[in-house]
């Protein structure tokens, strides 16, 4: 049952064939079997879940019907508030209740009955791209070994690894600079990132107002496009595959391929060749001020003073506490002025025009999603080594959201760590539609994803 | 001609009783017969206006309608580019060409063919609430003495001059703590300040984008909703007139009164006294969170770090030839941290929110729009005189934009020293109609707006 898509599974509850309650059993079950191993979960619900599923399996059963994602076990990154379950952001302790309400993104999904496992773990206010967290402890890869334990990424870091694990068909996660994109990359998942502003940033615990981004982890793209339609408050409908002749894809080939691991490379050159087999009509883009936006990036982008504000003004006492990881990159910032914040932010948007010229000729851009593997969780406890990591995994995706733009990711093979690597695809601000319609078509010839499905050696 | 109202003129227009080019040999006359002593104008585009309006005639006559403000001579605050016409921003230098473009506030205003009288003076950069600029010299203001002239109000220092002078039927200007409601209630018209976000800011050199307004000066309030309803994208119509009669009007208690002119209290006094006696609800209000949104304003704001970001960013040359009225507060933010800056945004926001709860029980706010008279340009110079007068004369003002309504002004009388003076009105966000409706029922009531039209002893 965990193999068929989030829409047949719909199409089965409707028709009786399946129970909410024995989705969630499964999903419950596959949590036992792994969790003390891959720690995906902040706070895990499985006896809620159960009990919400019972009751509205009564329902469907007498017809009803509330929404596309009704009776799906869906796992919730620990920045959204949930009523009834406590919200740490991945800090060492809860926040204060107010931050448990639900805003519109989880509104959505609850008022549809999607089923809440729980809430999965999170780098310390999302601020890291290798989903380490040394509060709660670093969710396994659960691609890699008991004996060499592997980053997940993060900082959706649970998100990743509840849909390996399979606790959950659907995950909520945020992205700032790669926050979804990362961990369905090196967890062999696929990802949407939301241009900033399409949906609303209420009820979640903000790291960088300026580019926070609710996001979207699934197993497939069909369940992703599913999922985007059933929360996207424009609900234009489902997506459709574009068709792959022809669609105009631009292979970003400046600063993205710096430093990439061999293999990925090759899994990426693999996936290329295969669409251009299919009659995608590839074309080679070198994207203006990419390294201008990565400069301002590196120097703690808009993020690290965003966040030192927020903590500031709300949580002074919580500042000490820091993961040392998240406290070094707002310390950065220390003496950053108000002018030179609001030039950064500036230049971004101007950078981000800029380089989005490169569209006028190509429907989506493509690039490694990252270029490295996940690095195992001991190497990254030495500082030097973890902010080398870190700023090297956001790397590509942080491009689309220092630009503006919206993004996804999709599997395209294993490494030779074994660690799945990413294509990503990236759309101009608010085309969610072309840019989930192209990865639909892309993921169908490319077929890694599905292939992948239930298969890390942990999970 | 002058006395009518604009709706009266257009309708004039449109049946052949006057011409465009009438009403444009009117205004270049009386801009001829006091500007060298007034000085309203940094560039004056009479010759321009006189063609524009001929031509228009002919259209006219042949049954062309552009809309509302068709004909209508117009003046413009030299931060809005218009194309064709140099824009100085109030510096010692013209921006280069592409800050001439127009933006969609002038584009709606050329696309009626309202004719554009020139690009009236302003404080450099609107950074300043009192009109002065020592690159281009202060206007004065009409309602002074030649040996003893007065400031005009600023930053749209120009705006309210170029109205009370007679060289134009409307004004454009712009507002971010004050800058149309001071120069409107120093020279005896009426003002509107848009909420914020409702009009774009484009083709406008910016003083703080966060806070920055677009706005109109007009000779009545019945101008201001005529041209309001002309240039609003929503465009829902003309605005009626609420009754009087069961209007909830919240008279503010705190803060706006303090250190206030005797003769003003007494013209707010009076005001209030006719509204009360016309069937309007008055209540005292006292505001929240006043002194504390001062307090941010006093030190800076959010202003002066983005003025210093643009300039650092586009303009770092211009930085040292600033007025030193300017550069103080630019570099009295020298050090603000970026943290503190969103600290500041953050505090604003949520005063913002717990003042505007005022309006749960009235539908309008008033108070005096300036507690002091308009300062004579002599004492000003003293740069402390400068400091005190600017920040007096910007207060209750500025706290319409802190908290983020919107808010117009309408002459109450003239004071002991014989400047006008007036009340500020204030309502919620985005509540631009009720507003309006609110004014001119009140100025109907009060009428010395209309009582003081071409009265002005300079003018």
């Amino acid at each position: 049952m965990q193999s068929q898509s989030l829409a047949a599974i719909a199409a089965d509850l409707r028709a009786g064939k399946v129970r909410s309650s024995d989705l969630v059993a499964l999903v419950v079950e596959r949590h036992a079997a792994s969790e003390p191993v891959l720690n995906a979960y902040r706070t895990w619900a499985g006896d809620r879940a159960r009990a919400q599923a019972a009751a509205l399996d009564t329902l469907i059963a007498s017809g009803i019907d509330l929404g596309p994602l009704m009776g799906i076990p869906v796992s919730v990154k620990d920045l959204f508030g949930v009523p009834g379950l406590s919200t740490h952001a991945g800090t060492n302790a809860a926040f204060p209740k107010e931050w448990q309400a639900a805003g519109p993104v989880v509104k959505a999904l609850l008022a549809q009955m999607g089923v809440v496992t729980g809430k999965t773990h999170t780098v310390e206010f999302a601020f890291g791209g290798l989903g380490t967290n040394p509060h709660a402890g670093t969710p396994v890869n659960p691609w890699s070994s008991r004996e060499t334990p592997r980053v997940p990424g993060g900082s959706s870091s649970g998100a990743g690894v509840s849909l390996a694990q399979g606790s959950a068909l659907l995950a909520l996660g945020t992205d700032t600079a790669g926050s979804v994109r990362i961990p369905a990359s090196f967890t062999g998942q696929t990802a949407l990132k939301i241009t900033h502003g399409r949906w609303s940033l209420d009820g979640i615990v903000p790291l960088s107002p300026s580019l926070d981004t609710p996001g979207l982890l699934a197993r497939t793209v069909a369940d992703l496009a599913y999922a985007f339609a059933a929360l996207d408050p424009e609900a234009a409908g489902p997506v459709a595959a574009s068709d792959l002749a022809g669609l105009r894809i631009g292979v970003v080939r400046n600063t993205v391929w710096d430093d990439i691991e061999p293999s990925i490379a090759e899994n990426t050159g693999q996936a290329l060749r295969v669409l251009e087999k299919a009659g995608a009509q590839l074309s080679d883009v070198t994207l203006a001020c990419t390294e201008e936006a990565l400069a301002i990036f590196r120097a703690g982008g808009l993020a690290a003073a965003e966040l030192r504000a927020f903590l500031e003004r709300n949580f002074p006492e919580r500042i000490a506490q820091l993961d040392p990881a998240v406290m070094a990159r707002v310390e950065a910032v220390n003496d950053l002025t108000a002018s030179d914040y609001l030039q950064r932010a500036a230049n971004l948007a101007q950078y981000g025009r800029t380089a989005a010229q490169a569209f006028e000729t190509v429907d989506v851009l493509v690039s490694p999603t990252i270029p490295v593997t996940a690095p195992t969780i001991a190497e990254v406890a030495d500082p030097e080594t973890y902010r080398k990591a870190n700023m090297l995994a956001l790397r590509n995706t942080a491009l689309a959201n220092l630009f503006g733009w919206c993004a996804a990711t999709l599997p395209t093979g294993l490494d030779a760590n074994g660690i799945p690597s990413g294509l990503q695809i990236m759309a101009p601000p608010m085309a969610e539609r072309r840019l989930l319609a192209a990865a639909l078509a892309i993921e169908t010839a490319i077929g890694s994803g599905p292939e992948m499905l239930g298969k890390a050696p942990l999970a």
